[in-house]
């Protein structure tokens, strides 16, 4: 027996026209609670995973098995983790890796996300995992749930409840997740230095804070550009690093709800073939957060608004020049490099939410989605 | 001063409407070059790169650094050395490798791809590579580009000119050098036995005329299912594991020339969004040759076609119960199921070609793209 420590309430839609924009606005909340108890101004505190440093020092990589959303948090995870700590990730679809022959032992960390913990290729991948000796690591949201069950070590989202079928806090508890294990590892490797640490443990704190301003910030703009994007068909989402993980999920979001078919692309990959269906109009979400990269994505943003494109660009308030380059910009607070992408993927989310209200269609149970693929 | 071996003739269009219609059928030609001295009934022989087993031995992982065409083929090669060899094999964007802080070292292997030997961000990457101590293998088609030259070998693709933008016969070139490397990689770390060795070898020697008779017996079909295609706007491409590898680049064929939104898609993620794009008539593309995965994917054809997607299947001859599953099915010849995936893209190079004349677009020189991008 497993105690759901769920209140009723919380599944209600509190005056919400739809879970999902609910759900949406419970994110800082979500924050808190997946941060609770695993980061305060000691540092980051995975006891409860229990495992030492040493036995963290011999995992030689990470193997990410995953499908939909859970997949892309995964992909956010590889670029902080290589980033901050430099062990090798890999990321496979989990209904592609439950059927190859991957190659990892006992020194690879499997860790496996799913947020009802019952996804079924998910599930067959922390399986197969196990058959070849390598440890499991749960990233899910149900306490009892199978994947919890079967995996060695398991990391619990606390997102509380998500009922619509686009997943949106469930998404960002997991990447929270992954940026916890990343500053833990990257001072366990001595990968980082003690004021790095130290840094990125203050800004994992203020994230619930930031988050809640984000939605405060860019809620009205991303209704107001939804209504630009009813009309169309087709649309491209680009970035760089960890902005092109969240445009990935960002357009997976626009497909899930809104019917509207939306391709991320790595920015500097469009001119190797899809720069050719770029055509008067047609919308186009570009992710500018990082700083490193902001003249490369500049100069991709350039090279799209000539062809005709409609771009709305989420950046980091006060970003003159981008505003410049776009037709519109939806702003996201200043914050930590590493954090700003999260922050990003918020916008997107309601920039889904409103294109599929927008439209007319039923965004919590959107057609042939279920919420939880039990199934092959 | 580099000598060019290329008779000008081969730069015509030799009675073809069109460049890419004329190079579709070089394929098996320029199969025959690259092949040729590099594999006979003796085995697969490829001293010209001068690496001794011990040296081969001595590669922890491999990272194939590439764009557009180039990437896919990578991926292609990432599936065939795993599991051939058991290599790890990394692949990754060269937009993205070049700004990343690569986790490589002496002991990886990194494989650039470029059919001018010039693609910007592919050299960028090479070099970013030997900074990093990494040996680089290029693979281009280019004799004395600057790829070939700053690498620390070349394996060159005897493609012969490729004059249309989008790529065929130097997709072709390097999917098979691919091959040629997993088998000798195998080979050489004992991951497969003679037999298995001599069995590949021979299906290798078998590919030119695989080649040239897949042209002849889907042709036609291609054609005729072009037709359908010309109206619409928007399809998706599915796979599993090498199938979703020519699904990524046979939906790149039609995005590049026909201006169809076109996204490929690992058969098993279907559910976790994209299936909600799925409405009455749309054109999905299902390739289907593996044999281990054949349950699956007959199972993700008819969840699509459950929800009114119109289907083109590419399958081996012969596959009765595909045939019955869906719209129009395209065949290709009977082979080693490492080889079918290869064969497989040919009936979506001439989908793409006939789509794009039937909507009567520019086909060898398509809107804002340009044949070799030698800048980022």
């Amino acid at each position: 027996i497993f105690k759901v420590d769920w209140d009723p309430e919380m599944a209600e839609k509190n005056g919400y026209e739809h879970y999902m924009l609910k759900e949406i606005h419970e994110q800082p909340d979500a924050l808190r609670r997946v941060l609770a108890n695993r980061v305060s101004t000691q540092g980051v505190n995975l006891d409860e995973i229990g495992l030492t440093a040493e036995e963290l020092k011999k995992y030689s990589q990470i193997q990410v098995v995953a499908c939909g959303t859970a997949y892309y948090s995964g992909m956010v995870g590889k670029y902080i983790i290589e980033e901050l700590a430099r062990i090798p990730v890999k990321v496979d679809v989990a209904s592609e890796f439950r059927y190859s022959n991957p190659i990892i032992d006992k020194d690879t960390l499997v860790i496996v996300v799913s947020q009802s913990g019952e996804t079924a290729d998910t599930l067959a991948g922390l399986r197969l995992a196990r058959e070849k000796g390598a440890e499991v690591l749960a990233l899910t949201n149900v306490v009892g749930s199978t994947i919890a069950r079967e995996a060695d070590r398991v990391l619990y989202l606390k997102a509380g409840p998500e009922i619509a079928v686009a997943s949106t806090k469930a998404y960002l508890t997991m990447v929270s997740v992954f940026y916890l294990l990343a500053v833990q590892f990257a001072k366990i490797k001595g990968t980082i230095n003690d004021d790095e640490y130290m840094g990125l443990v203050s800004d994992l704190i203020r994230l619930p804070e930031l988050a809640s301003e984000t939605i405060k910030v860019s809620e009205e703009k991303a209704k107001e550009k939804a209504r630009y994007f009813i009309d169309y068909d087709n649309s491209f989402y680009i970035g760089r690093n960890f902005d092109y993980t969240i445009a990935l999920e960002g357009a997976l979001k626009l497909k899930e709800i809104s019917y509207l078919h939306a391709e991320a692309y790595p920015a500097g990959e469009l001119k190797h073939g899809p720069l050719a269906l770029i055509e008067e109009g047609i919308p186009v979400v570009a992710v500018v957060t990082r700083r490193s990269l902001y003249d490369k994505m500049l100069s991709n943003i350039k090279e799209v608004k000539a062809r005709g494109a409609n771009i709305t660009a989420v950046a980091i308030a006060g970003d003159a020049e981008v505003e410049k380059a776009v037709d519109d910009v939806i702003f996201i607070p200043e914050c930590n490099e590493f954090f700003s992408g999260l922050l990003a993927v918020i916008p997107l989310q309601l920039l889904a939410y409103y294109t599929a209200v927008g439209r007319g269609f039923d965004v919590d149970q959107p057609r042939n989605l279920a919420k939880s693929v039990t199934v092959e």
